[in-house]
């Protein structure tokens, strides 16, 4: 591609950002949290219209999914909020790329933190804010405003661009894994994540614990009488603590080597007891598993088994009333792609052309919808895009608008070297 | 009192054990937890009619008990529901006595756990079933044949004797506390709460604290970056046990000499985090602190804000983050007599005569009303009673009939020696 080209693109996309920014603020706008998704899918949908996108928009069919083992999902219903894929088909004889992003948001959380309405979309010294502006409305923008400046400059690719704005990702991925069982495969995939422009060739995977702790009920006057669950329960902190150090002093892979704890074992939850004057006689302690690009969820899943079980031997009182583990709710298989892929060396080589500097190449801390499609699909992914994860679940939510246009540049030259593009 | 007299009354409630134990049975089966004590009040009301006593029936004024310091209570509506005293007047030159026993029972809990109707009053290998039947109906059916005993047989007594059959002991005491306002006093009181028939002269007070811990949230992903609110509730929880140790130490009463922990420090609850994902931001801890009876409840108190001002101080996150200290809901002062008291002796020996062996005298491992009657009416106080603590306020609540009958003749001969038999 040569240096005209790509500043062409960069020119576009300068005269093009107040469009790319309010498209952004309606999508922010129309909150899209579980269950809520058609408000925004229908701006996706009209936007993949404009682009002259063949277009395949379905729901979810729930039961057929859950025959899949990597459906993890407990929603029941999908009517009404769709899974929208758009297709711009290439003249041939290049290499196709699945462009993936989630429509859905995590919930807002308790509204008191929030400085603002939380779906605002107000703008403020560059940033935009609202639920969802990071994680990831920002990417799907970056990415239809890439395909908008390839299109409008009259370039012309050679491989298939597959659009995917996907349902579900923050609650285990069944939108993407209803995309794959659909049949859309491709060379490679990109899926902008808030990576605060990093790029990811490997996402750490995870699934969610429960531990059942069991003690002995005593009036709290003759509390010797009893056993206390939370004294039990953290013995197994303790131990998961052990557990987590020896998985992560097996992790030798340099994209880790700036990351404190690569695949942490995150205790989020303990509930134990229900009056002051009683001895506690069960705890409830739920948790996430990080689990590496180099295993399978399996073998974390036994990894943590044999800890408890190992626990349940080692100590009188579990032998007798042992510890119970459960596996509920979503989880997001880990995700991985050579470092020296050919995807990763055009996306550092975009990256590098934009922003005149070597991008930070790591594994990230979190799963995404990658794992599904490099697992289940076979399709190389890498995980790149604007926003930053540090304020994705949380209040007062905002992006960069300066990044999420470097993004869509940095995507733009991905599309042109990846696909091809046409004489 | 010779043995004839002694030998009469044995005789006269063993003819009697059944209507006692009808009594017992009815008055379990008016189940009457708080809020609902009005039932099994009727019951009470209706015996002491016979008895010949002077009946005192009133609804506590909330507005007027709540000026006072020791009112530790949230309910705010006490109609319908009363307190009942009832006096027989002795002849003259005796020392009188308060029989105080509480009508409120704890909830059932999970009737999964019961083996039959919480409130039956099932009658089987002679234990007699249901929530309260131990604690303390067993003690106030004993008091009442007691009184009977001694009148049916033609015995006057010099003293008064005041029986009380008060509302609210079970949150805090404010039933006792209004009895007392209303003038109630006299030279001993008898609590026969459930001590398995051990002598309680001193009784540990208690009182409920909350403590909240902050941390810091996260992406579980990125664990590093957040502070486990979890984990630093271990830490609080690891003070509160070397504060409890520190405290159990200074104790050398030999009635604590076969007690583990004299004076314990329940943690009773503990709720953290609300997503598996996330580092939680917040921990609650609840507990039970117990107050010696050689201590106030301010000395108690004192030393456990001074243990958590110390965390504070010695934890760098806690120099910013403090820890939080409330004391909240219901509180038992602790009481005391000495062991050597003429009530505690006349126990003492009334025992021995029904028992044919010593009895066993400790200090209990938990409040009754009888701190506020010796703290605040100044009152001697002795607990002594049938039911075990145990069974108290767990499932399948049942009491040994043997010896509420037991109990009910020592409390007669009792009150024969300490209120004087007239000519």
């Amino acid at each position: 591609m040569g240096s005209d080209q790509k500043m062409r693109i960069k020119e576009w996309l300068k005269e093009n950002r107040a469009r790319g920014t309010r498209l952004l603020q309606i999508l922010v706008q129309e909150g899209s949290t579980r269950g809520n998704e058609s408000g925004a899918q229908a701006i996706v949908i009209e936007k993949c219209r404009q682009l002259g996108m063949n277009l395949d928009i379905w729901e979810l069919d729930g039961d057929e999914l859950s025959k899949h083992p990597a459906f993890f999902c407990d929603r029941k219903d999908f009517t009404g909020n769709p899974n929208v894929v758009g297709v711009l088909k290439g003249t041939g004889g290049g290499k196709s790329i699945v462009l993936n992003g989630h429509i859905d948001v995590v919930p807002v959380g308790d509204e008191k933190y929030w400085g603002d309405d939380p779906f605002s979309g107000r703008i403020q010294s560059g940033r935009l804010y609202g639920r969802g502006s990071t994680d990831m409305k920002g990417g799907t923008v970056a990415m239809l405003m890439a395909i908008e400046a390839v299109n409008a400059l009259g370039f012309r690719l050679k491989g298939d661009i597959i659009f995917q704005s996907v349902i579900e990702e923050e609650s285990g991925g069944a939108g993407t894994l209803a995309a794959i069982l659909r049949g859309y495969r491709a060379d490679g995939a990109l899926i902008p994540e808030p990576t605060n422009m990093k790029i990811f060739p490997k996402q750490q995977g995870s699934m969610w614990f429960r531990i059942l702790v069991s003690g002995k009920a005593a009036h709290g006057g003759t509390r010797y009488e009893g056993v206390s669950a939370i004294e039990k329960a953290a013995l197994v902190v303790e131990k998961i603590q052990e557990l987590e150090k020896l998985r992560n002093q097996k992790i030798s892979d340099p994209l880790y080597k700036t990351i404190p704890i690569p695949i942490p074992i995150n205790i989020g939850k303990m509930v134990s007891g229900q009056w002051p004057s009683s001895v506690p006689d069960q705890a409830v302690i739920e948790g996430r598993m990080g689990v590496s690009p180099e295993e399978t969820m399996e073998q974390a899943q036994k990894e943590m088994e044999a800890c408890i079980e190992n626990l349940n031997q080692l100590d009188e009182w579990f032998s007798l009333h042992p510890l119970k583990i459960e596996w509920f709710g979503a989880r997001w298989i880990p995700g991985r792609i050579d470092e020296e892929h050919p995807l990763v060396k055009v996306l550092k080589e975009s990256f590098q052309a934009v922003k005149n500097t070597a991008p930070v190449v790591e594994a990230s801390p979190w799963g995404t919808d990658g794992g599904l499609l490099s697992t289940i699909a076979n399709v190389p992914v890498v995980v790149f895009g604007p926003g930053i994860t540090v304020t994705a679940h949380d209040a007062n939510e905002h992006i960069e608008l300066e990044e999420v246009f470097a993004a869509s540049e940095i995507i733009a030259l991905t599309l042109m070297e990846w696909c091809g593009a046409a004489d």
